[in-house]
């Protein structure tokens, strides 16, 4: 299907200035891409300026937590063109967490057309700095307007853009949570559904009070292995091991888990999949048997865990930053902005950056 | 402070028309009710036309379910007067919820100025046949417009209204759900939150296949104990005692729950709050011991459970509708409806309903 391109739109791209500061998430591109499903049928897709969305009161995303939501990046490569990385990793995920709630799939040629659309005509946003880019956000929520809680017959999908930085360059300091869960058996852990990040937030709140940063959360069938951060996947590294839990139903499957285990093992680590005892990995990481862990998501990429803390201590990572999380992050990075062959044709190139 | 009337709000509600049928949540009255909150400190309350509200597609609740809601409903007296049900209790509940999610938490007087506020200007609107009602949908939503996994520092608090009939009035069948789980332990379980519901949607669409009605869910921490049902509390009756889960923080506190514990025990029956098994439960229901069972909430009032299903056969409650349902749902519509004394208290009267 054709996609529409409002005029308004180019002209707000040719006008728009971008601040000096990014940050992660803050600055947002002043176009997005909208389509709607009626009944299961989605309309033509159309690029418009980035304005307030009109949504029924009564709208079921406001009630009844009917959303859903990827992130992936546009990279600037050295010949300054815009490419994407695995993209159609993150429409089959959007699909998976869109049947989680019961909600109309966008299409997979329309979540591509919106990411694209987005990333080319906001190719000049796409800053050039490594370990910047152009994060693109879409999303999908259920707006049919009434009361009752079922599945809404009506759908808005999104992307919007935001050029940012790094999310946590720095190492991170851990907390074992004990007390919350992110997730439930059999819940949307595996999904990547609003309501996971709400009940996240508190425990959050709790830890950056003690001086931590993220929250490393348990398993909620046992309560004792690790599961993952609020927004990363979590790896420990003993020796030449890398050591990352299983896809059990209750984490995220992420994209970086994924390319970063390829990467590993064609570097020579062995990567094992699997459940990580906490109480274990704390032990290890005092004896130093584990000397490396850290953490994975597009937004942050690869960031070394300086401290575990825990209510019964706190445990120091010897190399924090590591040099497999290192060397991990550059390897990656430099197939995402294109300084390295990629060999596992992660990367679509969408052109060249002109001026629109 | 003073609440602020639209003149608009007030001539919509003149020119309003009563559709014939009304269902439960479809009909949605001409007026709202809002305030919104920023760092803290919210703005007058007033009530307007009710219109599509005007979001920043960035905002929080889109993206991490940063959202939470409350139901009660407005009766019409047989002095055509109008009266809430114990709405402090649901303030009290919405602080909690807002406080679970790391929201603004909505104050007690602007909660309780919001619902009287739309309930007595659409006084009209409260339907006069008995177990039909004006409910009441207040619900709070972070809106701060970042991409960050962290809490809004805006929020909008809006109390919108449905004449409506009660939900499910008939007798329900209800099927044990053994895999998927409503909530976590150290989840969102005890809050109104949206996320809780969004993860229902699936089983219920599953079991509707089957031709159930609704999912019975199990404890999260033993997967064997009885919940509660997506919308409402569950009790068994086994001669004169009646048995329902105790609050062990996965369950929702329902209002409806501890106003009929009280009813129940005041007429000589025995209430235990504690764990129920479900496959004891099923052996009993197979035996005849219990007879009985119902759910109850604001929506539904009191509803009789005629059917329990579960992967090893279908359980037929004899006695559905169940007399003590039957008592105890006309013992609560009486005090709602103004027809018997409010011995407990729980009733407010807002004024006459006249026209405005
Ligand atoms: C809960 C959770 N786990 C893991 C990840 C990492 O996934 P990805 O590498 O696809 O960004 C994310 C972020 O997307 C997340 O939200
Ligand atoms: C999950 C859940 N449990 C129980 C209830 C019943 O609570 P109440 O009696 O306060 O309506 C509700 C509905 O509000 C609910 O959503």
């Amino acid at each position: 299907m054709s996609i529409y391109i409002d005029p308004d739109a180019v002209s707000r791209l040719r006008q728009y200035e971008m601040p000096g500061k990014l940050g992660f998430g803050r600055v947002i591109a002043p176009v997005m891409f909208r389509a709607v499903c009626q009944d299961g049928c989605w309309s033509r897709g159309e690029l418009v300026p980035y304005t307030a969305l009109s949504l029924d009161p009564a709208a079921k995303v406001l009630h009844y937590g009917q959303s859903c939501f990827e992130g992936l990046k546009a990279y600037r490569t050295p010949d300054d063109e815009v490419a994407l990385f695995r993209p159609e990793k993150n429409a089959a995920r959007m699909a998976y967490s869109a049947k989680r709630l019961c909600m109309s799939p966008v299409p997979e040629s329309l979540f591509l057309d919106g990411v694209r659309t987005v990333a080319l005509y906001c190719a000049n946003l796409v800053p050039a700095n490594s370990g910047e880019s152009l994060y693109l956000r879409p999303f999908l929520m259920g707006t049919q307007a009434d009361l009752t809680v079922s599945a809404s017959a009506s759908y808005m999908f999104y992307v919007i853009a935001s050029p940012s930085e790094a999310y946590h360059a720095g190492n991170m300091r851990l907390w074992v949570e004990r007390d919350d869960t992110r997730a439930a058996v059999g819940g949307t852990g595996d999904a990547k559904v609003g309501g996971n990040y709400a009940a996240s937030l508190l425990s959050t709140g709790r830890l950056r009070e003690r001086g931590y940063d993220q929250s490393l959360w348990l398993n909620p069938a046992n309560r004792s292995s690790v599961d993952e951060l609020s927004g990363m996947n979590f790896f420990a590294v003993m020796g030449e091991v890398l050591y990352t839990p299983a896809l059990n139903g209750s984490i995220l499957e992420g994209v970086t888990r994924a390319s970063l285990i390829e990467l590993a093992r064609d570097r020579g680590y062995q990567v094992v999949e699997g459940e990580i005892h906490i109480n274990e990995l704390l032990k290890q990481v005092a004896s130093g048997v584990c000397s490396e862990a850290f953490a994975c998501g597009t937004a942050a990429i690869v960031s070394s865990i300086s401290v575990i803390g825990d209510a019964g201590g706190s445990y120091r990572l010897s190399k924090a930053p590591g040099p497999v999380a290192q060397s991990l992050r550059q390897a990656l990075l430099d197939i995402q902005e294109g300084r390295a062959e990629d060999r596992y044709g992660w990367m679509q190139l969408l052109g060249a950056i002109t001026n629109i």
